[in-house]
């Protein structure tokens, strides 16, 4: 058998870190060589950190060394806060490694629409026109030979996936769309605890957040947009609401997606354009009529869940998806673009079910 | 002081009775004189069943005897599924008892819409011109001198209580209204046990049911209606898409409503309608802008909290609002009606703050 | 009516303090007059912090004055970290305030066990000898008259309630007990937010924690040694086994406890320990035989709820008992002893049932 | 490569059998050839029941025929309740198909036994002698060859495993030991749904059940026994008392285990004859000193955690020991017991980190 693809793995210690070294570990295709975090934890075994892993996955950790990345691996995944790839990305691509980075800095075209959702300066925009977005229901060709792979959000994964088939059959009117979403704790990361996420106060709780002003809805917008049919059309663009909720589960992402047909549709057509769109993809299961997503069924998977109904009384469409947020939503989708990218069976070490119950 | 209201519970045996027996155990005007259950329940007292409940409310149940309900109670709660309410609600009105329905019997005034949405036939239709729809909110006049309260529904109050002050004043589109609402298990009913509220197969797991075809939508839409300004219009008749999820906590629903305002509208102009509508009201809580409701935050309490935001981007106007589903969307409602009804005050017994965290 | 008692509350922004607050917002007979905290958060409202009490308790906090404490309270609750009321105790007393310290500062008589378990002088040891230990059940006499009230630990008063009869009657060996407790997350408070108790990594999990050496260990032990019937035998000191765990729920602890009986015990004259000794308590209730406790039948309540069995296997003496940690464990019985000193009724503003479910 | 290993899953609607049609999904050297399932069961494919399942494992449910099993399958395994092995596992073995059996029916080697714990004739008790009772880290050597492998129970499992180490030394007393057990509502099974694992009851919920009487007591006395260095010595029988407690989480079970040393025992001493006992085991990690099994940390996994400390002030051992219940416990060790028996790597399969967070 050839060679194992050695993989960097930069910022190790979040939640997407850990769980792309437990994908990986059992791998047969690739094959963690670094694993990077600063400060105390440098030196650390990532088992330290993450308990779950000893024995599995027991790598030292290791300050950030871009020479010695490039020099043993041929491609780096960065799972590190929005902007931080901002400078790293470039250094590795400019050493020859392969980049595919879990947050947000490459995912918006416009360095503009980036500033004012991010609040930063983009310092790296001359790699915006080279960067492909990495879901591969859409993108497969690009992702084969794309240097620079921005991972899609999780909430836009599971908002994207059930919306562009529509969108790119120019089936719902691009103005009228509501994205209704809830997402497990872990969506935060294990850096933002608080009081917040202080278990006795977020158990048996629900709530919204950043109600009218989530970051990923640009990013929403823009992969709706790049698979219409007539983009020039103002009329045309994407225009989304998005509502993100918090969960008292520890994973997962239920989009509830609301959009006005172009014209009268019925709930089969609906379902037709999911069935016919995601027929060969391996990690998108269109629910038989009637079926609705649940965030337990793919929790743990890389399976995106999607189900489909029109409301006869008012004619909207209701599209439904489920996924787990650290694996189809972030680690699972990064080991996906890598198996593309190299050339890999797509599915090589994404294939396990849901953990159930 | 003057002798207590009685009170006799028909249907004791569920999470709305035992509720609402647990209320009235402290309540200082108002005592539980009788409580009903069918079959081998009949006999074992109510704390055998809640074991909650022991030392609090020991009460024995009883098969229901309507003669010795008239003798002894000034009115009577039924918390019973729905049709039932349909035989004994007029025959305790014709021995002189009022009545508060907890279920969805006499919600609807329309009989050919009860039949459509409940497969049943109405066979107490010529109740539906005197029932009173008890939102106290919004009808609290006619509550005082009511015979018949239909009690509304858990999701309808939560829905109705955020958006009926937009509808009173024209302010939004009524058919532009789309309900986004998750419920704690408990909605169910205690009867309604069986794999898919199976803990294993539950905990952890959120999804939608009933999409697009939940019985509480023509409810929502009937009371938004009766508040509307030019209800003759039909464009101004309300025709909402809801849709219903499954949380995985024991209590509470909150709604996220979306609609698109007449005129443009701004988050602080959105804000001040529901203070200004609310402003008197002991169980409505209106935060602060910026602030969203939590469920935690109301449950085990008869509050319903709201929030707004108008998403600038596209004009939407965003309504939450939280309530815990067995108390203000269920039994502490009941009780608000039962003490206007009475002429008690109408915070009597129903005082207490969400037991946080 | 006469007068309410006064009551000032220092240290109001934990979970313990706003219990409190809770509780008295109903209470007929007492009245919280000044909440206290320090730094930004002194100058907000306590529901700023505590939204659940939006509208039920809006006191603004203020930094501790002792001064006007005295001046205008009865008696002073102190919900601080351990240490704290080492200094303020002497100060509220020797201005003539009562005090209930529902701290580890006064549990403990011997301040060198104080120093070996908490790692802390003693600062206030001859305050030792008149303070008394607050838990009602065992000590209701001498709560009348007490100035300095030592409210018990949370674990402990679940242990003790539990295994008391048992010791009191000389029927179990005081050197075979094992207490296994599991709490839920509350029990750490509302400052302890971290990592460990951070949602995503505390739900779904069960772990225990300072195995063998948790601090209540020392408490239990004396307060079960002060109802022996022969104090002065080495052999009948108690020496226990204390192991705790963390559960995710938000409220709620079990303690199942083993001891080994002095003589052969059938599980009838264990049970018949408990309901001779608790017949006539208003919140401890002694379960039937074969029913054993379980936290949710006591959360959001002041009950204490104990089962007994007798393994007849093996001899062993099992009592298992449940309480709600922030109230039977801490604020609740705080107030049952606030009642009991100034001769209101013992139950008053404490006879809500559990929310359940 | 040569075939795999094929297998029969008698009894796959239930929460072990899906496990281990989940496992064998990805297996690389076995393979699930037919899955049986009864009444309207059969005929339908196991991604029906199991909609996790989907895309994964679509093997359609056969009503059990023994003739084709022994036709096409090496093995069986039969995940169904007890009793019912009773009368399959001998019409399978004389037709030569080596059988694991998930249940209890040939895991107490004394018929006698079994009638007292389970109220059923042991109707195969000829089988009994040559039972192999699977459990890998004790038993690997039987385990090669057996025709009949008894599962261990899940309890059993965690407690045994804990245990047996200081059994086999003769360190400590055999009548002197405690289990004190949680697990997740999984190990109920998926049919024993009803009110009592209703969501809205269990979650929030901790309780004991069984108390003094469960069922898994003889299986980890004899156990125990086996691996006893005098069990001729009626004093070094062991005689434990087990509880077991329902945790509000799916997964795991935590068993913390106390005992009495033989001789004065010391933490470090305590770690050693753990490290010693399991240090090539690829399955049970024992945890550095001061660290404590999390369920977290297993579930999902083939792991079983464990840590201990002497209780320096009673003198007491405690060891905790971690699992998941349906895989360490049930379905993963039936798997690496297959693996075992069949010559393949024990840990095929079987490689997975718990999914963490």
């Amino acid at each position: 058998m050839s060679e194992k693809v050695s993989v960097a793995l930069i910022g190790a210690s979040g939640y997407t870190g850990s769980e792309l070294a437990r994908l990986l570990a059992n791998h047969a295709g690739a094959e963690l060589k670094i694993a990077t975090a600063t400060g105390e934890r440098a030196g650390q075994k990532l088992s330290d950190l993450f308990p779950a892993l000893r024995g599995v996955c027991d790598i030292v950790l290791q300050e950030p060394n871009l020479d010695e990345i490039a020099d043993k691996c041929q491609v780096a995944v960065i799972a590190l806060g929005h902007g931080k790839a901002l400078e790293i990305a470039p250094l590795l691509l400019s050493r020859g490694v392969r980049v595919i980075d879990l947050g947000a800095d490459f995912r918006l075209r416009d360095a503009e629409v980036y500033r004012e959702w991010y609040h930063l300066e983009h310092s790296a925009s001359e790699l915006l026109s080279e960067v492909v977005y990495g879901l591969p229901e859409w993108n497969r060709e690009q992702i084969k030979t794309a240097k620079l792979i921005a991972n899609p959000g999780c909430y836009p994964t599971s908002a994207i996936l059930a919306l562009a088939p529509f969108i790119a059959k120019g089936a719902i009117k691009a103005h009228s769309i509501i994205v209704d979403s809830a997402s497990g704790a872990s969506g935060a990361g294990r850096a933002s605890f608080g009081v917040g996420t202080h278990f006795p106060e977020y158990v048996g709780d629900f709530k919204a957040y950043n109600v009218g002003g989530h970051r990923h809805t640009p990013e929403i917008e823009q992969a709706l947009n790049d698979v219409s049919p007539n983009p020039e059309d103002p009329e045309a663009r994407a225009l989304i609401t998005f509502t993100a909720h918090l969960l008292p589960v520890a994973r997962g992402i239920l989009s509830t997606c609301y959009a006005a047909p172009m014209t009268t549709m019925t709930t089969e057509e609906a379902h037709q354009i999911l069935t016919e769109r995601y027929a060969n993809e391996p990690f998108v299961r269109v629910l038989p009529l009637g079926d609705y997503p649940q965030i337990k069924h793919v929790n743990g998977s890389n399976f995106c869940d999607v189900g489909t109904k029109v409301d006869a009384r008012t004619g909207r469409l209701i599209v439904i998806s489920a996924e787990d947020n650290i694996i189809k939503g972030a680690s699972g989708q990064a080991l996906q673009n890598l198996n593309i990218m190299f050339g890999l069976p797509e599915t090589m070490g994404l294939q396990s079910a849901a953990v159930f119950p």
